[in-house]
């Protein structure tokens, strides 16, 4: 049901049965590493090539999902996915490996939120019964393909964010299939925000407006507070991003400061990772929601979560024909119903 | 509600109200020149580079879409699209300037049935009353991405499909909103086909397993028999891909070749035009469905078609990695129902 302008209530409350998660040695270092399920030694997790390491990471992920859950491919009705790589090649050859009907997504760095949303309608839809979403990402792929050859060794601006290398994945299933009291109860699409940033090093800044916009109109949807959630999760506006969040609702009376974690910021330890602003990519959000996020639902630490996956939906090209940044920012509301 | 392994019939059968077109200089010079709604007389649509060239295609295609249909971009839902370019920027772009949620897609060439497949369960979640499916290509853009640049005038192999310059756009409604009669009554989404073809400038050969799995699978879920259908229109196989479809059903006991048509085979004139095997390109079976095809079914020339959008999820790097080509193909069975 559609509640206000721009949110859709699922009134199925689909559940988030069962996550996985992969993540590369550097993502290992960093504070998160007991949460995540699988994590390869090396970039090149025995592949020839980056991009051949990454969709084997997304195969693994899934896998390791369905061995998780107890099901099989072919008890899934579809799998949503997608990355960062030109034609979304990561998520193409991963799931040429399962014999299970597939819809990709280009979302950009919203990826894994527009999947759980789309599964979400779907399951409301009463035409499936389990759905996967998933995201990847890669920084060796990233670099190479939205900057510059890894051999180059240029130096990142302060605002950079760095691609973290990871894959997510969500089962998400109708309750009377299975349940863990983990709900998905409401969702809201995005719409494509770009207030003229250019600088392909600042992708906080270029979409923490969306987020803003998204977030609003979902409390002004729902009639929520932002008081309803014990946190308001983003993935990924980084250290400078944040900064602009918090400004933009401190403008209108809000301070979403201590509601407020980022998993680009999460992911690595600011102070002794050298990764400027914190993380990004598709896999970011995948794999921190999928692994601490949903840790801290089951343990009921959090009860009531807001995960906002923010997309840049630019490309090397674009920028480089002059063109802005545009912005997006898919919210799914998530209620521990136990 | 999912019927059989692949399919999930649409209760609500929703309707598509209306559609839209918009195609370039050499589509014009094409037998269906008469049923587009609108054109461009140069590929730069009076912007300076190909990109945002497509983009403004699909801009004003959806613009035009909105206004056919007597709605404005509020009273739209969710808008789904997506094309060929990294990173999906003609949609990116071109959905900026509506205040409407976007979710992005990618599917190569099946985007357009992708999105409509979506359209069609987000609609039965009865979360949605309108939904805009759109996608696009440009034969500029996407050679030079692709391929070769323009200006390098290489020879095209025998079994290579030009890209289309084109966009298509649908509204697809809830019926108690606005009803044509024109109804999406099931829906089979693809699962990934490769048969291990590595040609890039064979993608027909690439994409017809695909199809093949699709329409079968959608034929055994449906209980259907192929003589159900007026037509089985794919897009886009070409003339080589065809060849291999009818022979693939052929060996099944089918004769599918009274009953297929291919979009990018309809939209040129094979013998005055030089396209070798036909068109290809998100936009075509986008272009020809928005207008020749709806047209018939609007005029009950055709009352029961299944669209077979095909998508080769492969990149110019993954082929110089040495890697095959992924197919897909999702299938939409339209019926008139007056």
């Amino acid at each position: 049901m559609k509640i206000g302008k721009q949110t859709f209530k699922i009134e199925c409350k689909p559940c988030i049965y069962s996550t996985s998660s992969i993540v590369g040695p550097k993502e290992m270092q960093g504070p998160l590493a007991n949460y995540f399920d699988l994590h390869i030694k090396d970039v090149f997790f025995d592949e020839k090539t980056f991009e051949k390491s990454e969709s084997k990471m997304l195969e693994s992920c899934i896998n390791n999902l369905l061995v998780k859950s107890g099901i099989t491919e072919h008890d899934v009705d579809v799998i949503f996915s997608g990355d960062l790589l030109n034609q979304c090649i990561s998520s193409g050859f991963a799931i040429r490996a399962f014999d299970t009907p597939f819809l990709g997504l280009y979302g950009a760095c919203s990826t894994f939120c527009e999947g759980l949303l789309l599964s979400s309608l779907l399951l409301e839809s009463n035409c499936a019964n389990q759905i996967v979403a998933a995201a990847s990402s890669h920084f060796c792929s990233a670099e190479r393909q939205f900057r510059m050859p890894l051999e180059h060794g240029n130096q990142k601006s302060p605002t950079a964010q760095a691609t973290v290398t990871a894959s997510g994945a969500a089962l998400v299933t109708r309750r009377e299939i299975a349940d863990n009291g983990i709900h998905i109860t409401h969702v809201t699409p995005g719409k494509i925000i770009d207030l003229g940033v250019t600088d392909m090093s600042n992708m906080g800044a270029a979409m923490a407006p969306a987020v803003f916009s998204t977030v609003s109109n979902h409390l002004n949807d729902t009639g929520r507070d932002i008081n309803y959630y014990d946190a308001i999760i983003t993935g990924d506006l980084g250290l400078h991003g944040t900064d602009m969040l918090i400004q933009l609702f401190k403008n209108e009376g809000i301070d979403i400061s201590k509601k407020h974690k980022d998993c680009g910021i999460l992911i690595y330890d600011e102070k002794k990772q050298d990764v400027n602003c914190g993380g990004s990519g598709c896999g970011c959000v995948a794999s921190v929601f999928s692994s601490y996020f949903f840790n801290e639902l089951k343990a009921k630490n959090l009860n009531k979560i807001l995960l906002v996956a923010t997309g840049a939906l630019m490309s090397p090209l674009s920028s480089s024909q002059g063109e802005s940044i545009p912005g997006i920012a898919h919210a799914i509301a998530i209620e521990n119903e136990v």
